[in-house]
This record gives structure tokens, sequence and C-alpha cells, in this order.
């Protein structure tokens, strides 16, 4: 775990005021904490902006009925291996199944990948969001 | 499955031209599955902004070496059980843990038990996306 | 203006050295002035979350040469005054008006309003952002 | 103004109906406006996605008490004339200033540009949208 360092930061009187309000209105216990969460968006948001490996969580809702679709998911998923780190598997209701596949790679990688996925005749509707890798984001 | 209806649209030659290349660069196999697409993710967005049902998937980074974070994010998501369906956990290296958990609820339940576990002391990153429960998506 | 008040925080050094690299490389002159943008763009969104008044930046092309739909906008904006603020015409080319309306309100009335004035017949293409009416983000 | 192609698209029918009753509360005259809306969202959603020719729209929220930041943000803009299309300014109270900015130019200049505007020391929020040229949306 990385080691604390302690500096010092200015702002005005009311804007810290507010932030505080929020903060403490959200839930979290101290400011440091909501200065760390939003200095770690920040970061995740910049490795998108600069092409950086990130981990991609990819949610498809699809209709199970729909022959063979699992099994090309499936095949999809296994010719790019390299990118996929696992794969939740959902039973919804009696048609619908919830897919979350988590993958890793350069954010154009997993876009691209994602986009074929989401693209795969019988998928519902697919959503990617983005989180880190952790490595950009040390200490805790 | 739902039966297919048919029926005509009439769009401005040029934009329905721009729209065949689009699709077909982007690996859609025909005009209709992408229409199916744009529809399905307007009314996703409708059960987002009408808090109906959805389905929320949270991905958590988090350092595993932070004392008690694991047990305090296992304990939350059993107070919520109701509203969680799954939890998957990868490790990410020898620091960083993954943690994605599929939620199911109305929008504003989910996005306020989501910002509860973001705001855990020792996550790094959350972020929440959505998606549907298919209830509202009938048919392929 | 406020007065400045200053404070200690503390973050892990590695990601203190990161985000010092990013901003430096945004153009951030320092640290406290990355830190207030970060807080504001918080405090923006918390505003959202919790319908106060915000501003509303919507932006429409729509082709100028559609009958009367220059005049149903302007009827629209006229029937709906306390809520706008201004209007920018851009002649983008011979066919494509740009126009921008900047509403004020609480955000979701704003929302309403933007929504039936995209959903116009001849506006191509529509798009509402959000930024804060200065009042909850006092101070520099 | 482009000739109207008709042609026929095949949906399941719980789906159109679902679809029917959403555009209808949204306010929606017919069936083809709202599927040309959608359309021409993806359209320029694509047109980000390949850094195409993009409009920007710019929202500044700062305190007109800040010494020489009007006269900054000035220079900035003349310095880059040939992406800025025109700039409104409202006096949102007696301390603070909303400046939208319109800009046009490929979509990674115009962000890099925007990223500069947003950084100067004074502006306390910033905010960039999108929109299409409308060249890429040919047709009403």
């Amino acid at each position: 775990m990385d080691a604390l360092k302690r500096f010092g930061i200015s702002l005005p009187a009311g804007l810290l005021n507010r932030f505080d309000r929020e903060i403490t209105e959200k839930g979290y216990q101290n400011r440091s904490e909501a200065f760390r969460d939003l200095i770690r968006q920040y970061l995740v948001k910049r490795d998108l902006d600069k092409n950086e490996e990130i981990v991609g969580v990819l949610s498809l809702v699809y209709d199970h009925h729909v022959p063979s679709l699992s099994n090309h998911l499936n095949d999809l998923q296994h010719n790019y291996h390299e990118h996929i780190l696992s794969n939740t598997h959902i039973h919804l209701d009696h048609q619908n199944c919830l897919e979350v596949i988590i993958l890793k790679g350069r954010y154009s990688d997993v876009k691209r990948l994602s986009d074929r996925i989401i693209g795969t005749r019988g998928v519902k509707h697919g959503d990617l969001s983005f989180t880190s890798t952790g490595k950009n984001l040390t200490g805790v």
C-alpha cells in the first residue's frame, strides 16, 4: 500500500462549505475520501481519452430462445479470449438472459470488440461501461 | 417469441443512404436489426427516465489489502440481497480486485444502493451502468 | 469574491504523482485550480440529481427550408419565456441552421421543455447539456 | 430538400407497441418522425467516433470579477477564430457570467481547444456538448 502524502490546497470558503455538505449527505466519512474518489474518476476518464489499457464491463440482454445465439456469443468470446476476463450469466426470466462480460485491453480494442458483440443478431440491448485496471490508481 | 410486424416508414434518401453505410461498417447484417437496436436503446433510456425496474451493473475496483473492506462490501450486499442478483470477483493483479455486482430494482433504488457501495472507504473507482430487465423489450 | 480557506488532505503518493502529471499535461497551472474544477463538476452533477435550479444549453440543428418551423420554434420559446434566457442562431450552410437556446429552471422543467422542442417536426438533431447558475458555486 | 424514400422494416409486435406508446407520450406526431430522430442521433455519435467535422457547444460559468479573465478568454477565442462561430454572453447574476461558445471543427480539435478554455483560471464550470454540422444529416 502506498504511503500517504499530506499537502495543502486553497478553496473559496463557500465552495468548500457546500462540498462538505454534499459529501456528508452522500455518505462520505471524510473529505480526503471524497477527494480521492474525484481524482480517481478523473484519472479513469483520462485513461479512456488516451487509449490506455482499461477494463470494460459489457452487459447484454438477449432472448435465450434465439437459436444458436448463445453458441455464437461463446465462439466470439473464445476468438478474443486474450481480451476477455470473465462471463456471468443471469436468468432474468423465462425468456430473457443477462450476460455480463468483463474485458481488458486498450480502450479502442475493447470498444471494437464490444460493438461486434452488441451487433450480434438477437442481442436486445448492450451497454459498455469502463473502469480502471487499478494500475493507474495506485494507493488506497 | 413475438410475431414480427412489418410496416413502412419514410426517410429522406440521403439520410437513409448514410445510415445504411454506417450500419454496414459497424457490422450489422440488415437494416431491421439496426432499427431494433436503436429502438431498444431508446426504450432503456425511457425506463431510466420513468424510474421503472431496471438492471444495474456496478463495477468496483479496490485494493484487497484494505483491512475488512471485502467483508464490509459483503455485508452491505447481504443487507440489500433483494436487489442483488450476482457478484463476480476478478483478481486484476497482486493489489487490485475488480468486483462486478448485478443489481435489479427501480432506477432510484439501484442508484442509491450503488452510491452507498461506491462511497465505501477503500473503493478506488466505481461505475454504474444500466440495462433492461428484458420485460419491456419483448420480441427478438 | 469569497475568502480562500486553506486545509490539508492526504493522498497516496502514487495517486498524487499521476494526478499532477495529468493536470500539467492538460494545461492546469496548479493543483488547487484542478481541485476546484473537480469539485465544481461534482456540485453541478449534484444539482441535477437533486432537481435544483440549473442552466440548460440546448443545441438544435434544423433545415431552414421547412415551412413555418422557425416560427413554431419561436412561438414555443415565447410561451415558455420565463425559462428562456437567450437564443443564438447560426447559419451553418445554405440548408442548415444551428440554434442554441439557453434555458434556466429546475432540472425537470428544463428537461421537459427541451424534449418538446427537440420533438418538433423538422428538427434534425437536438442535444441538451447542463451547467450551473453559478449560485451554488460561490468563490473563484 | 431530399426526396423521401419509403421502405419496410420488421419489428416484433410487442416491441413496436411499446415504442408507439412511448413516442406518443413524448409528443411525437408519427412514427417516421421518431425514427428519423433516432437515426440522426446515431449518426451524430458516429461522427464523434470517427473524428468527423462536428459542432461543439461549450458552456462556461465564470466570475466576472476575476481580473482579466474575460480579456484572456477573448484572446484565446481570437487565436482560434477559425474554429469559433459565435459567442453568447449572459449575465446570470451580480457575480456570475455564462458564456456559450459555438465551435466547429474535427472532434479532436474542438475537444482540445475546449479543454484549454475550461482549464483557464477563474472558469468555474465548463461543459462541452456536440451536435452535427448538418451536412451529414441530409434531408428533413
